[in-house]
């Protein structure tokens, strides 16, 4: 028996296993693959090279210590997590079957993609999942939002101190908050709601953005950047019938990353944070330092 | 008036004042000097070099780029905080007061020290205040343990998965938890309460430590490392009397690290957190990222 199972390989599930093992816990982390990354990167047609990623030498060699110790690290898709009295049973894919005395879930969240052309193409060069990580990058310029929820609006709030113009895109009516009611008002921002995005535009960059407006007619807005902020679904599946969730599925963690359930502790985008790398980073780290807590415990 | 105040100059402050200038916040950060580095490495006789720190690369870059935008940053010591309506007025020493809409408070805490010969020589040379960091560099060695709290508990059990021999010396009873019951069962462990430190041994490196026992012996314990887990007094001075703080005085903050007063935020060993530094990052970049959705909200 481990005494910590990590699930997911993303920031946080890394930063997790990696604290673990060096605080000499008996460690496997269960990943499909080591992730979280590609999606953080942004290249724009005025920038040279790639806009580093904060944090992401970090993970490199947390990275780099996981595959070298690779009996701590299991490329499997986790299909069943059980808690069985004093410890959990995970059972994957390819039909094999782990036990440990605690875990972490850092399973992330599906985002919600547009699902139009240019859209694969263009992540990574104008068009992204994260403002948090990437808003500074467009001062001055022309950026759409596209989703209607708090995650949108407040993408929209932020880019609208730096953009110079935001045209937030809103399938379905604006989530009624107090920020949407300050988006309204707000002068560099232009709330569409109703627009049906068709198509993203650009050949190496984004260039603009194609939307079928509510009365049906079809726009063409030029902006130089697409954030993309449609409804995420945290990948809490495994815990959700034993651990508490929120409304829209997000695992409830306290201060330490400790869930409803001894020996269960949850880190990054499965829980509600902000998707900033660093959060992330933290957080992971914490819940690793809470599972060796727990475990010094028992 | 600023944006964002930040107090501090340890790794949650540099984080935090690095994350919200990335957001282009309008930001100053006020720290009596660039901290929390020097009690975090460890050099060890059997080590080549000093243990690197995880996350001092991350650190660095964030101190050279308030360092490069000086503006940002004002080395002075604040002497006052005074919520004011819907900002914040700060005094400083040097006789300075700034304005902020928004406050990051992490003003660390102060460690006590044992105050004895040989301590201040060996810092980082074998002692150390963070069993969190460096317990894994004393894998079968004999240790000690100087404190009766919880920390020195969690710090004792925690070595005691690896080093050969643990003495936790505990000036006073230990405070009763489930973990100090466990720890007086643990083979490994000697728990001596009672005893006072007189000196801590070694020329290069630590050798042992001179305590004298609870009926007046002095002994002499072989030791290689010396952790100091005395009681911590966190720096919550300046807003003690109007944001909630626990029996100890730690500022107590939510899972988004804000306090019980709307618009300020604290990070670091102010609030109750394990003293590694990857979590104290990661709380650093999430207080400022809830500052700046508080600020988006105004």
């Amino acid at each position: 028996m481990y005494e910590l199972l990590v699930i997911g390989g993303g920031p946080a599930g890394i930063t997790a296993a990696a604290t673990a093992i060096n605080q000499r816990l008996e460690t496997l982390i269960i990943a499909e693959r080591w992730g979280g990354q590609t999606t953080y990167t942004m290249q724009l047609e005025d920038m040279e090279g790639r806009e580093p990623i904060t944090g992401e030498a970090l993970l490199d060699a947390f990275r780099r210590q996981l595959d070298y110790l690779d009996f701590v690290r299991r490329f499997d898709t986790v299909t069943r997590v059980t808690p069985v009295e004093q410890h959990f049973e995970v059972e994957t894919a390819q039909g094999d079957r782990f036990e440990g005395q605690a875990l972490i879930i850092a399973t992330g969240a599906k985002p919600q993609r547009l699902n139009v052309p240019g859209e694969m193409r263009l992540v990574g060069r104008g068009l992204s999942y994260s403002a948090a990580s990437h808003a500074s990058l467009f001062l001055g310029k022309n950026v759409a939002v596209v989703g209607n929820g708090r995650r949108a609006q407040w993408a929209a709030a932020s880019l609208a101190r730096k953009a110079h113009r935001v045209f937030l895109l809103a399938p379905e009516p604006l989530v009624t908050t107090p920020l949407a009611a300050k988006l309204r008002k707000t002068k560099n921002v232009e709330v569409i709601e109703g627009a049906k995005v068709r198509e993203v535009l650009g050949d190496r960059f984004v260039e603009g953005i194609v939307a079928e407006m509510p009365d049906g007619e079809v726009r063409e807005i030029l902006v130089k950047g697409v954030f993309v902020k449609l409804a995420r679904t945290p990948n809490s599946e495994l815990v959700r019938e034993w651990v508490d969730c929120d409304s829209r599925g997000h695992i409830i963690v306290d201060v330490h990353c400790a869930t409803s359930w001894p020996g269960v502790f949850a880190a990054g985008d499965v829980t509600l944070v902000s998707e900033q790398v660093l959060l992330h980073i933290g957080d992971g780290a914490k819940a690793a330092i809470s599972a060796y807590h727990y475990l010094l415990m028992r």
